[in-house]
């Protein structure tokens, strides 16, 4: 097979979407090395068949050589209770994070919650103040969905002056995706009688931090779940064990952990994490508040900064994909810093606010390149490159950085985080990177 | 809100399936007690919220309150790597189970297996055998789905003449639904080149039962996956690592673990477990084989065998469906015994071969009852009663058990397993049960 059999859809050799899946290349080719596909004769019995294995486990975990798939912890120095871990996206595949491997943010440690003393209250501006145990809650109607939840702060190296040389995950995965399971909020808003009067719900969880957020009534009236299930079974302590308030597509401090008020009203509650934090100057001289929805983003992960490739040759790109917004409809996939882009493959199912994997085909020709994605939703929204949200955000940007990502690939196959229109963004007073988001 | 103001749409009290979600009833009188939704005044702090949290951690476990949410392990005396673990699939909700409670089926225990030193090797009746390591692999083009693996012996106490009286999930626990990410096996065997004389691909695993199978080439080459990822994250040892067989739809024994070697010819191989295994007398003096399509099903899980009702009122009746052949495209529910029957809601997204959870809302007047639920998928096919089964398959039958599961609730609301259709049932010679399936 020869490079020559097939043809470019734009710069720096990506191919069509459909060529890898549709049994027109011989796959030894595509791997170029010559121990991929080697000649079998006879086949040898590993040790491992001569004497029994393993016994059964009442609960199973990875194995002993993926030990190094970890969320990586950056707490403040002297208060490890208050960081997060991030979620090694650069390892794992497909649409779901593994529930041990689910990005964490706490203020200030996981609190050990006894279930069967925890409480969710639900009072203010209401009818009837209402007051459920879990095993009440459990009894309620369920509904489970697939979505991501992502920080607000999450990717906000990308502000920096320099990038940061850091694996996928380590920049990126302070967002994860999981299967959530609970009682749908306005089942529970409806029996408590919402006054006319209220627009606005303030959620408190029950940690040592006192995490309280506004959450508008008409979101928390829409989608909003009380979660109790993650992944199949009852949510992790460090996800809001045993109740959590899921707000879909908003950013992960509205999704409030460990759960106990919901308190009806007129306003917001202006918390620290509405005003202090989450609140931005912007280049007009204005501030952005309550910009809870998280926009449309991607990246590659497949290969991601400190990864190399193995020689000139086919690969596979792939990456994630989502929105706060709704369904990711389109991704794109450059291999010439922004100047040609060629369409990926959508793996199934697509779902709204969800991950999204997708995928394209690629001959390397060995030449220093710039690889990136760029993906679109449902409401037309494009994820936009680094100059344009400098540009539209101003140097005093936190959160909600969800720029296109470049990965630089040199003459070596290596690839580091790179910015391509590093020479338009305008100068930073100060370096906006700060652990304490 | 009184039982009256709502209309029956089959026996025994079960209601229409929008009812619960559309907001028209209110749920303290659904959930029907009086500590579901009390009036709450003030809110004192919890313990937990006084002192820092757990610090964060590389990779979560469940909370210590659900430690006894377990696999149930079921091994031979005297043979512990020989036997089952279940999945307590009453304990869970979602369509997810989560990697660490996927069931097990182990022949001689869970292979410690080396990576770096694992092959997969293809041969037989091919142009070119080849022999892959696992880097190798992971090169090359991958597509991800969700869907289930269930064990061709699972459920299959529903043979015995008395009702077991197990939970739910360590009676019909030995399927388990994961999202599987790997190589389409396809692309494999076009590189090496499927001579036109071979029909079946016989697979061996590595372990030291050496599990050996046939697939017919034809389903090889369809929707196969070599599976290097279980959702998310590089496959559990339990589940085949490095690397399993995904034949979504059939029978678990011919999701082969630990897969070292694939080799083409123009028979099956015959090997244990599709002549001594697998193969059943059937009423007429034939034998059935190579029946590996697993058949429509569903359970009731919430309530379920084990658990109590509390108190007449109102309840969400939950449960799991799924089907070999495709999706599941109706699920319905009966509370008196397959005398009426009322349709089901269906969560989002159905999918082939992937669980779907149903859910149907129910008034309990206090009296004994039997509870149904009745799964049809994509073909038509339609799970049977248990009379007809027994009729169609005779008492030879240890595979494959698919018939309509009954739930009886007597006047105190405690669940148990019953045979409705007990009476019609012919004698059996022995008890089929054996742990050795």
């Amino acid at each position: 097979m020869q490079r020559d059999d097939v043809t470019a859809v734009a710069g720096n050799g990506l191919l069509d979407r459909r060529l890898f899946l549709s049994g027109a290349l011989k796959f030894s080719a595509i791997v170029g090395l010559a121990s991929a596909g080697r000649a079998a004769a006879d086949v040898p019995d590993e040790p491992w068949m001569r004497e029994p294995g393993a016994a059964f486990s009442n609960y199973g975990a990875p194995s002993p050589h993926e030990k190094a798939v970890v969320r990586w912890i950056s707490a403040t120095a002297g208060a490890p209770t208050n960081g997060v871990s991030w979620s090694p996206l650069h390892e794992l595949d497909g649409i779901l994070t593994p529930s041990g491997l689910h990005f964490e943010r706490h203020h200030n440690g996981v609190p050990q919650i006894e279930p069967a003393q925890h409480r969710l209250v639900i009072n203010g501006d209401v009818e009837r103040p209402l007051e459920f145990t879990i095993d009440a809650l459990l009894r309620y109607p369920r509904v489970s969905r697939l979505c991501v939840i992502e920080c607000g702060g999450n990717s906000n190296a990308g502000w920096l002056q320099k990038p940061i040389q850091n694996a996928a995950g380590y920049f990126h995965g302070l967002v994860s995706c999981s299967e959530w399971t609970g009682v749908p909020l306005r089942l529970v808003l409806a029996e408590a009688g919402i006054k006319p009067a209220a627009t606005w719900l303030v959620a408190e969880g029950a940690d040592a931090f006192g995490m309280t957020v506004s959450v508008p009534l008409a979101k928390a009236q829409d989608d909003c779940l009380l979660a109790l299930f993650q992944n199949g079974e009852r949510l992790r302590p460090e996800q809001g064990y045993p109740l959590r308030l899921l707000v879909p597509g908003w950013e992960g401090v509205v999704n409030v952990k460990w759960l106990r008020t919901l308190t009806s009203s007129d306003r917001p509650v202006m918390a620290r994490n509405e005003t202090a934090r989450y609140t931005e100057l912007q280049p007009d001289g204005s501030a952005r508040m309550f910009t809870q929805v998280m926009d449309v983003k991607s990246l590659l992960t497949k290969p991601s900064a400190g990864m190399r490739l193995d020689g000139p040759g086919f690969y596979e790109l792939g990456g994630l994909a989502w929105s706060g917004r709704g369904r990711v409809t389109r991704v794109e996939v450059s291999a010439d810093g922004g100047a040609s882009w060629a369409d990926a493959a959508l793996n199934d199912p697509v779902l709204p606010q969800c991950f999204t994997r997708f995928r394209v085909p690629w001959h390397w020709d060995g030449k220093p390149c710039v690889l990136q994605s760029r993906a679109t939703d449902e409401t037309g929204a494009v994820q936009p490159t680094r100059a344009a949200l400098l540009e539209a955000r101003g140097r005093h940007g936190y959160f909600h950085y969800h720029a296109i990502v470049s990965w630089q690939v040199d003459a070596e196959g290596v690839l580091t985080h790179t910015y391509v229109d590093a020479a338009d963004a305008p100068a930073a007073a100060t370096d906006p990177f700060d652990a304490d988001w």
